[in-house]
């Protein structure tokens, strides 16, 4: 496995491997590895001649009072991981910004709700990473979490709205055995907290059992979400929408169509998200 | 000479051309070609085994109440000068924007002053059309005029904020007889202002004279220009500006180092820009 810190290296790497007629695969991550991870670097494995993974926590997405210095990090448990799933080359760059750094990509609509409404400027970053992440590594494809649901979809219109060659592909949500969603910010959650995470999974699969029993207006949905989750203790609901899995927007009227149902909570300083897509065997897409 | 007008078949082109490890020089155009525009093939076709020009009047560029609907165009004598410059591909898209088309690419900094501080939005859709074309075309290296230094400038910044492996080349201006910069914009002319239209040279070599000749404070350098223009009876001045040539911010002081003197002057309904750099031979960069 190659290990590169240079984005001059890394498009020598990627202009010989294109020269060479190959396919390349994309993960780009943060870092602090877990099974989610390595679900996206499976994919990835299948369906290219390289994969490639890189680990940044990328400053541009966290805003101002956000976790940026303290997001977990263990640059060698991850590069096991890598190497372990089979990787080909993993991107660890130091930094990406040089001091006189001016350019930002922006999607609009995709990110004024959800998660775009309380975190300024998050998903500029994201775009502009993720983009300057496409130029160094030039996939052939890209592989993203769903958890991240919006994150995705953003990545997605910048790709047509910006005319990359890049096919992306969303790898489903991975769950812990209590069915907490994983994420590199679990490792903030005290014992008790963990504990409670739980009801974010379970609220979620509660509203859809109540899609498949017939309810289909959104406020009853969604508010019925939003007492099971405020019924844990130290659980402070960020949002709780249920949206167009498309456009973002939220459902209005009655739910005829597949929709998904996203939330943001936290449990002290960390914030957590989960979704999922409700109504996708009893509604039409 | 191959023809494309299709987003899709372009990327299979440029993949293909890739996988074969060919390097691609392109010059993207708003058509209306003249001997500036082949001075930039001519540049493209030395270096590259690919050429590629486009030609598509960015709706994006122009800011409301612009000359967008009155551009000239004349798409067959394009083609033919396309082909006797040899190049290989000429992409002529009918858009490139969909109707939900919602990604920005802002460069700041460079864009505020010169053309920035009056054309609204102007350098967001060159950097956002440009970078479209970079992902459609795939280039190795991309030549540009320096007619409009700020929009080279702006590019460079975008492609080294990006991390895009694509050389940027700045083409020299090309002049008519009588010293006026080649420009599309030229046709909008009458007889009359085509004749004043000469200043705009004239005065950029005579500050180029008093420099050789000693002169070093930037205000008398403008303010010679600006009335050695204002003394054509049709011209109306936009802007002078002596700018630092990286930074394109105003030089303050004295003359210390070569600097870019750039102009933009309204002739009736037509605005006309120029520049040159001054000090080359006689100061330190």
């Amino acid at each position: 496995m190659l290990h590169l810190d240079n984005s001059g290296d890394l498009h020598r790497w990627s202009r010989a491997a294109l020269g060479r007629g190959q396919t390349i695969a994309f993960v780009p991550t943060m870092g602090y590895l877990h099974e989610g991870h390595r679900s996206l670097m499976r994919i990835a494995r299948e369906r290219a001649d390289q994969v490639v993974v890189s680990i940044f926590v990328n400053p541009l997405q966290f805003a101002a009072g956000e976790d940026l210095d303290t997001y977990p990090r263990d640059p060698e448990a991850d590069l096991h991981i890598c190497e372990s799933e089979g990787v080909d080359l993993v991107f660890m760059p130091g930094d990406l910004y040089p001091s006189d750094f001016s350019t930002t990509v922006v999607v609009e609509g995709l990110t004024n709700g959800l998660c775009g409404a309380t975190r300024e400027g998050h998903f500029d970053g994201v775009a502009t990473v993720v983009l300057k992440l496409f130029n160094l590594v030039r996939p052939t494809m890209a592989v993203f979490g769903q958890k991240d649901f919006q994150q995705l979809q953003v990545v997605r219109r910048m790709v047509r709205d910006l005319d990359l060659d890049i096919q992306i592909v969303g790898g489903p949500i991975v769950r812990d055995s209590d069915g907490v969603a994983l994420s590199s910010r679990n490792a903030y959650l005290s014992s008790e907290e963990r504990a409670q995470a739980a009801i974010l999974n379970k609220s979620l699969i509660a509203a859809d059992a109540q899609v498949r029993a017939g309810e289909r207006d959104p406020e009853v949905l969604v508010e019925a979400v939003r007492q099971a989750v405020q019924a844990a203790p130290l659980a402070r609901v960020d949002y709780v929408e249920l949206v167009d899995a498309g456009s973002l927007e939220p459902v209005t009227g009655r739910l005829d169509r597949p929709a998904l149902l996203a939330l943001a909570v936290r449990f002290g300083q960390t914030r957590l998200i989960d979704n999922r897509v409700l109504g996708e065997e009893q509604l039409q897409a």
